[in-house]
């Protein structure tokens, strides 16, 4: 029954097909919207509107950008021989948080997955190897350690090793500060895999 | 820094304004708004402009509506000399769900709070001992069981009383299906004070 009024109704609908967000939050998420000065929620709402309209991706790595080629690429003072592939621009963000890796990026938007359907030439790997022809040196593979991501990983280094470029994966391990006792038997045989000398 | 583009930046800042929406949380929502439909993103934001252009107050007992008058009060169904008080239209959707209250609401649209400085003339007290002037036999005070709840309960029982209606305040206690070990002093002792021979 709709115990709210229709437009408001509709509201909690809309907000509720947001991920995660379930029906209790989306009636405070309502609540506090209609509470709001106008200005604000004409914000909200427009700021929806404009990154939707407005969000293009990169033309070299395929990050979310406002230009035609994102700063990244742009910048004269990155290390454009080295480029680290990432599935998402998240991912990318997670890297330049850390504000230590010189390189530039390339974004597949995805991971291969045949669960969903999804194949190599359904992401950016065209792209990469695209960019291959140009002065690499090294490419650095980030995705997840997920199914989808390490397949990916095995998939693009088969793609970059014939052209003599140097294929890299980021090490997977214990994170740090993480308990022993709180990890997974896969994470934790990955990290005596990979153990290094001290 | 801004790893992001401007546009998708501002999205994830307005998201993040919301209650309960941190950075994260924020991100993955700007995300997902990013990859749906133009059209489902359209819905979104027009039902947040909607809502908040459009909603309106029933003249009678100020819950959350879309024409001059609320559904319940306009009901030929409803009890209409007992009426319940309630801080928001939250509470009364809380109680339309239990489907067994026949009576009609008054909604304060807050409670009286010192701390924050919201007397009795901020919210529809007035409105309130105007409907008392009708055919009322009963006023059922559901305020929330919290300082500012009791507070107001006790200013509206003061008010009501000398109009001889009755006045009754629901009952506080061990909510159903409780564990008492899990359940604060103070409710235990309301619970034990409350209690009814059975």
């Amino acid at each position: 029954m709709n115990y709210y009024s229709d437009h408001f109704s509709k509201l909690i609908g809309e907000l509720s097909k947001l991920p995660g967000i379930g029906a209790k939050t989306a009636a405070r998420l309502a609540f506090h919207i209609l509470e709001m000065p106008l200005e604000q929620a004409e914000e909200l709402a427009g700021s929806i509107l404009e990154a939707k309209k407005n969000i293009k991706y990169c033309r070299t790595c395929f990050t979310i950008t406002d230009e035609e080629e994102c700063p990244i690429c742009r910048s004269p003072l990155r290390d454009h021989s080295t480029i680290m592939v990432v599935e998402t621009t998240r991912d990318l963000a997670a890297y330049e948080k850390t504000g230590r890796y010189e390189g530039v990026y390339h974004v597949l938007q995805g991971a291969i997955s045949p669960m969903q359907g999804i194949g190599p030439s359904d992401i950016r790997l065209k792209e990469l190897v695209e960019r291959l022809r140009g002065d690499v040196k090294e490419v650095i593979i980030a995705t997840n350690s997920s199914l989808e991501g390490e397949t990916t990983a095995m998939y693009i280094s088969k793609l970059v090793k014939p052209a003599g470029i140097k294929v890299s994966r980021i090490a997977s391990g214990v994170p740090v500060g993480g308990d022993l006792e709180c990890i997974d038997e896969v994470t934790l045989l990955r990290a005596l895999e990979g153990r290094t000398e001290i």
